[in-house]
């Protein structure tokens, strides 16, 4: 019986594919739940039939589990639910998910991810008191890279987390030698950009890239039209920029500072959690320097330009052995490019965060 | 009937197992051929048996069909010969392949590609003509990148095939601020260049590094003993290197030229086919600029820089739209690190070799 021996039981192929059911909800909500988690929740009946699917609304509307059994209605009861994140347990501006769940009848829970937030632990604990089965670890690691990523991060760091993003040749460089970069990488790249600033909570340039390109920083489609939801535009440096440039708006946020904590305290403060650092290469040096980059998303054009602007500046590395290691995720090609998703490794990790 | 409607009839799954082996049996003489082309063969007796394999031997050996037809013997009898390149028909150092095909009383081949080389071309014909089966095409394209890639490409530009490695960090960097470079890539890259210099005919770098890293430029195993074959060593430069450096050897090649074309025309008289450029970054910009630059291999360590010497200097380009665009073979993962196994795209082909 799933369930009954407590956390970690292995559970079966209907509940994993019910926790990918969960973890496709909660990819439609990224970015636009902040600061609350995007969670998926899925609820099956007694007889082990999908009667529910929803995933967390944004600041102030129902959780994930809330607009799932709503769906789910009377065929909740005696069923199961499947979430990627432990339900909280506490009032916040919502009452708490476990006792909907209760209410609802349901007599098993499936969890991806245990909360790591001190204040909305206990979920699983408050459910099993009343008697509900709770299992933890379905798909867990599957759960931890997506969508729910920066808010874990943010949560045991107090940090934003922070993607950096860059677009180059094979030969490391952002931009022609006169200048020019239109475009370096193809349009399947750049879709695949303007989509993950449609997931960012705030995309962060220099006052360098905003003067050297006055760029919109919007996500829009291949037709122009913008995304639903867009992230806070950020701009950091001390040089004020000109009036008319894009990004000289009143929705802009210029933190005038060279410290990374800094820009980063300040974005939190706004409930940020998932940022996209852009650039240019001397911002993303200093992030990289201050260890303040939890992922990096290169996107390498298969072309040379043997000349121009280099896609990262000083970084605080002065010899080899200093060089900074990345983990690789995966390495997959997007159009006519190569995508390498790759995170700090332990040994940066250590240098940078500690 | 394989081979009855004559060309282009396509291959049993046999046949292609054939081809595969024979291609296996070729990757084995690959570096150690030239100026002969890397060729492999595999006899089937009657009753479609495999009987024999081999692969071109040395320079005055024999040829592939000769090595695996002695080694079926009788058996060749009424059987098929299945070889990546088709049989040659004149007399050059060894009497022509066709007539000991006939002779063995083979009546069916099957070669992947045509011989481009006028002088030996006309060996599916003089096999026709004696009543042999002959059937052109079989796994074309992928013997084609296979081991006779360079040759076919000498043979029809009348220039050696280029292959440029380069080694960098994900930011384009091949050392560091400081130029300590040990290691940037991992051991699983580096065994494999040196497996690639084990296959090439002659490996070139520029005086600038001979100077500045006195390589030694042999293929080695992990454990430091040699390969069997050892490729030309080049270096490509006006500049003296100081007496006692590695390359100040009797039986290493120095080119005091700038001009690819005459380095190439030099490689060329000596029967070189493979060249592997090492770099450095200059030698390979001039290579590139110039449109002598067959193949990429880029190996990418998931690591930043931020600082230190660019893997690739002045290649001519000025502005974005000259950019040198790839088209990309294979993008794979050795340990720890990215290979991109890349060619120029048509455009630069065009730009560059005309
Ligand atoms: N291909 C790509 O992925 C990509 C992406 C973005 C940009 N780019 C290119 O990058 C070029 C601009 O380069 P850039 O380096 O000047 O751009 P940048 O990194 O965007 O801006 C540099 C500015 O950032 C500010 N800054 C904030 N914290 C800093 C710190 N700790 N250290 C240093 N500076 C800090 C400084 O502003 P103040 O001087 O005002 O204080 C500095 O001048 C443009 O040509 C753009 O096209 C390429
Ligand atoms: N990571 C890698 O994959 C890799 C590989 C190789 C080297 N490297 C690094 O590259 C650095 C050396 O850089 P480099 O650019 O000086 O090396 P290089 O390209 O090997 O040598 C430059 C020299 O090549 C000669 N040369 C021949 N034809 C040329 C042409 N058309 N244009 C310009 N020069 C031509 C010139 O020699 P003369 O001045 O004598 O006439 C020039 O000084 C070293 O630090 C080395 O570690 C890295």
């Amino acid at each position: 019986m799933i369930g009954a021996a407590g956390e970690n039981v292995p559970a079966d192929a209907r509940i994993e594919a019910a926790m990918r059911r969960a973890l496709q909800a909660s990819a439609q909500v990224h970015g636009i739940t902040s600061p609350n988690p995007p969670v998926g929740c899925v609820v099956l009946d007694a007889a082990g039939e999908v009667v529910g699917a929803g995933a967390t609304a944004p600041p102030g509307g129902p959780h994930a589990e809330i607009v799932a059994l709503r769906q789910a209605g009377d065929r909740a009861a005696g069923g199961t639910a499947v979430v990627t994140l432990e339900p909280c347990s506490h009032f916040g501006r919502t009452p708490p998910c476990t006792d909907a769940l209760i209410a609802a009848g349901i007599t098993t829970v499936h969890v991806a991810l245990p909360d790591p937030n001190p204040i909305a632990s206990g979920g699983a604990t408050v459910l099993r008191d009343a008697g509900v089965a709770v299992t933890v670890g379905t798909l867990a690691g599957e759960v931890a890279r997506g969508p729910l990523r920066a808010w874990l991060h943010a949560v045991r760091t107090a940090r934003p987390h922070v993607t950096w993003k860059l677009a180059a040749s094979l030969d490391g460089r952002s931009a022609a030698a006169d200048g020019t970069s239109r475009w370096i990488t193809g349009p399947d790249a750049r879709a695949q950009v303007h989509a993950l600033r449609a997931t960012a909570d705030a995309i962060v340039v220099g006052t360098g890239t905003a003067l050297a390109d006055d760029p919109a920083l919007t996500a829009r489609n291949a037709d122009g039209t913008a995304w639903a939801h867009q992230p806070l535009r950020v701009v950091v440096g001390h040089r004020d920029l000109p009036a008319g440039s894009k990004l000289d708006a009143p929705d802009v946020l210029h933190v005038r500072s060279h410290d990374p904590d800094t820009v980063l305290a300040v974005l939190r403060e706004r409930g940020v959690v998932d940022v996209l650092l852009e650039g240019g290469p001397r911002l993303a040096g200093a992030f990289l320097a201050a260890g303040r980059v939890d992922r990096v998303l290169a996107y390498l054009a298969p072309a040379l330009l043997g000349a121009g602007p280099a896609a990262l500046a000083d970084a605080g590395v002065g010899t080899i052995g200093d060089i900074r290691r990345l983990h690789v995720d995966t390495v997959c090609r997007v159009g006519t490019d190569v995508l390498i998703d790759a995170r700090p490794g332990a040994e940066l990790l250590e240098k940078g965060t500690q």
